[in-house]
């Protein structure tokens, strides 16, 4: 689908730190136009306003039918459970959809009811398709409705993908550390500024909501339910994503450097490096950096560091969205 | 060694991170005096002026042999290396010393030489006790010498040996992440506030100066030579270490945090806390906070927490300095 | 008022920064006892819980009047406005009160109005004295009602008090910095860490809260109604607050370093230094660090820097309480 | 002077914070090519590997005659002093030259020895113009040799110029907060992350060599010497500098925001904004935010906010290189 006018794109759930993104993405994007940026609790307010950083001078809008009526594609940022209802009509009305929440990523309605809450759509999610670019692009090119990956699977998945792939993936464990802005703009107190300054902690040890995408998209790649331990920590910052991937390999690798820059040599987003990336090396870009050393014989250690309101939100779902309009993947994103 | 009149102390190298708060605690501590305060590089000014967060108003001077003459005890922050020729001296002259450095911390040279250079003194290491206070009090209230455990080892070795000392320990992976303050005062670019701010990285992926010592110590633990993979990373903060060491289990363990809870039941500077622990609760103070969870059936998560520069080297120096004295060992500390 | 048994506390409103810091002092305090703490909205949580840094393990209770029975002196850290009404019924019952709140700062009901609301105990006003300690120590020894002064003030008034008590003070621009928690515990996203992370700005130019307070004081001092000029600025920070402070002098001072110096002598919670204090030389301790510099001949600059939690907050509450119990003034604080 | 082929440009020092962004930036230029980028200190390594944020592949050499041989203008991003003899040369050979250094700032060569030291080619003085680009683009386009302004007089002069043009300005007060960046690369110890993490302080009160800049420029936009206070303070953060400016004014203006949008309507670089601008919204871009506000009748505010880095050196180098070579000012900037 190309054309010579812009394609018509909204994003509704715009006040929120990955939805505030995608339309500031949106409407800096040469070949498309932010039709509108909804927010139910922010209406009224100019974007550029409520977020200073950005420059995209729209007004938030309600979300009503009537906005949609001649837009092509959206953008959807709402939480979990809410997302549904609002894709499901979007998808009625023909619209090209690319959903943030994790309401669309398990295809599996009784693994989804297990972690969050019983589906209201779940005939909607044999059409939805997981949304790592890197590792479906094709997939995502004839998709209607992508659900675009959490933040920690997008690190974790293209930190291990690479040895999935080729059967080379035992056991792995995934120590993860993300800035604050990826709890959302509504997590309080727990990651104010007086409880996280010059502070680190893990959380969700018992189990975080991330783990059944990774497990769900690594058997897809394997053909078998990985072991995986992902433990997430926070870091007293704004944005990044750095997840410390130590594998157990099936059986050894020559030289897993080589293997991961020969994966990744065709994908503009994803830069294998020569040391371990941090993450401000990717801050407000859509990059992935990935550094994978041995760990002697029978381990590596695979690093990836993403920003994670970009690659690992907003960023990844611009991508997303420009295959699924048969545009350059890269166009409006840095 | 007991007496009424406060013990004398010298504090050498005092310019440094952990020596001049080394200096600090000796200063305020009711049962220490502190005789001088050394740096080669700083002589000539207050220690008050060069750290304003402190308040011991002590001169620096240049170390010299009249300085020992009539002190009882040192606390010596040199760098590795240039910590042995001090060491041995101050030891010829019957003084109690605590050494910083890595200098006698692996009891066979030729390890030390592998990760540092050659010993200058090998008979020495004989008599020096590593101090991790909690793991070996009974060698440590004897000894003449004890090494100050690294930073490091000091949070994986608490978080391991509950494990280690019940035959329960497998492998272990430690993902370490550290504030700046633990790569010392001359770290230069590498750790600037341009460099690190909004940032956190891996380093030293293919091997860290303190992996020996871990493995060591937990050797001393089993009898036999632990699997521990270590890959230490940077926090963008000033103080504090969180080590997240993910075990695998020799068998399965009924109550992973009520074993944690029990083994450091009588220890005053270990709390063991019912959610993992974050770095900023232990800021500033001695103490090591444990959160011990079960991954399933044959798998832990320990997370041990401390503040690199108080329990990870001059607060664990006091520590140890006390019970050689035969003072209580919480004397002078928080 | 003294006595061989501790004085029993009660802190209510210990929920929020400043009252959980109060309550952390009166429970670490040798001559105090802490009888309750309490909280609206997180009765039944232990203060080492809600926050983790603190040492105090009391479970916040809902305050009821049954609590005061048998406590003699409390500290409220209630919102303006709510705080009058549990000030009234505490002073009706004969306890000692130390008040965070605005409600008993400005001794005039109708300043009061024009920045906060209408006054719910207007005659409570005329008993209450504005506890800056250092600026009014007999008048708080005799008082029953203290009202706490504001973080800003408190900085403030430190740095031109000196100088408006012989008359030097023209006029002055007060440029204040602080970090977040100055804000209070429910300030929200203006204060979230994605706002502030690597941000600093100035708000409330229009006119802020703590400047009555200023007019006032420095008016008792003078005796004419001062020309300030003060606008806060927030630092993406936690604790922290540094008042520069730019003086048009009524007259040549010969030395202002000196005449500060001299002017706090006897103040052990006032440090005048050689050299501009950071906020952090006073982090986590009732100090106020102050260096006044001549900015040619007819001005001055002066810094003031405090820890806003402590001596702008809690730490100052305590600091008076001593002194209106007839204890030393630094009992129980750093 | 404009071409097809784009400008061949070296950047002189780029291993500095400065000069690798002036390199980053013509790297990026799609008018202009880096010829080459120089550094004695860091000579054989690449520009992003040095600086992992930015993209520039380029390896630094040591600066010699034939890098200049076919390049037709330069950056000079050398330290005080240093600069002078590299400009002289490459004005020699005929370089349209930005220079980042002070050398050429100060029009007064004595002026220039008080704050620094004796000047090397006092007779380039004549001809180098001081390169605030919205104070002074006709000269600018029509220069051989911009001395770019410093970051401080940046801002300060962007807030107070469009009072001084219309003869309002009378004494000022400039309290200036500035992230670490600002202090270079070398600056160590003073501004690490150890000694500024949750800190912040004034520094250079008896004089920063920032004030002759400010002065000067006032001067030729009032005719008289201006009555300027300018103290600088250090931010906890990397990139960013607030400018808050106290303004007693000439005669009462009746809405000084007007004035403000009015006077930099045309800059698309300055915006004025409606509420006071914080640091972080105006990161990674040249751009200058300014917000104006009465304080009472006599007096103002105005806070200006850039990016030190930025508007405050590099981005202002090529902002004012692009005038001098006939493009478009904000060509290859954001």
């Amino acid at each position: 689908m190309m054309s010579d006018s812009p394609t018509r794109v909204v994003v509704a759930g715009a006040s929120g730190y990955a939805g505030a993104l995608a339309a500031e993405l949106v409407w800096g994007h040469p070949q498309l136009e932010l039709a509108a940026a909804t927010s139910r609790t922010e209406a009224g307010t100019r974007l550029d306003r409520l977020y200073p950083r950005y420059r995209c001078p729209i007004e938030l809008k309600e979300l009503d039918l009537a906005l949609l009526e001649d837009v092509e594609a959206a953008i959807v940022a709402y939480p979990h459970g809410a997302a549904t209802p609002v894709v499901a009509e979007m998808r009625g009305m023909g619209l090209t959809v690319v959903d943030l929440s994790a309401d669309f990523r398990l295809v599996d309605a009784a693994i989804y009811e297990r972690w969050y809450a019983p589906h209201g759509e779940p005939e909607l999610l044999d059409n939805a398709v997981y949304g790592l670019t890197e590792l479906d692009r094709d997939r995502i090119r004839t998709a209607d409705l992508v659900a675009n990956p959490g933040c920690y699977p997008t690190a974790a998945l293209l930190a291990l993908a690479p040895l999935a792939e080729r059967g080379l993936l035992g056991s792995a464990i995934v120590d993860a550390k993300s800035g604050v802005s990826g709890a959302g703009r509504g997590a309080g107190e727990r990651v104010s500024m007086v409880n996280l300054a010059e502070n680190s902690m893990a959380y969700s040890v018992d189990g975080h909501r991330h783990l059944p995408e990774i497990e769900q998209e690594l058997k897809r790649l394997t053909g078998v339910v990985p072991d995986v331990v992902f433990v997430p920590h926070l870091l007293p910052i704004d944005q990044g994503l750095l997840a410390s991937c130590y594998v157990d390999l099936a059986e050894p690798v020559a030289d897993v450097g080589a293997l991961y820059a020969e994966r990744y040599a065709g994908d503009s987003f994803v830069d294998v490096t020569e040391v371990p990336p941090g993450v401000r090396e990717v801050r407000d870009t859509n990059l992935c950096r990935i550094h994978a050393a041995p760990l002697g014989e029978d381990r590596a250690v695979v690093f990836a560091a993403i920003d994670n309101l970009w690659k690992g939100a907003a960023g990844q779902a611009v991508q997303n969205l420009n295959l699924m309009l048969g545009l350059d993947e890269a166009e409006g994103l840095v």
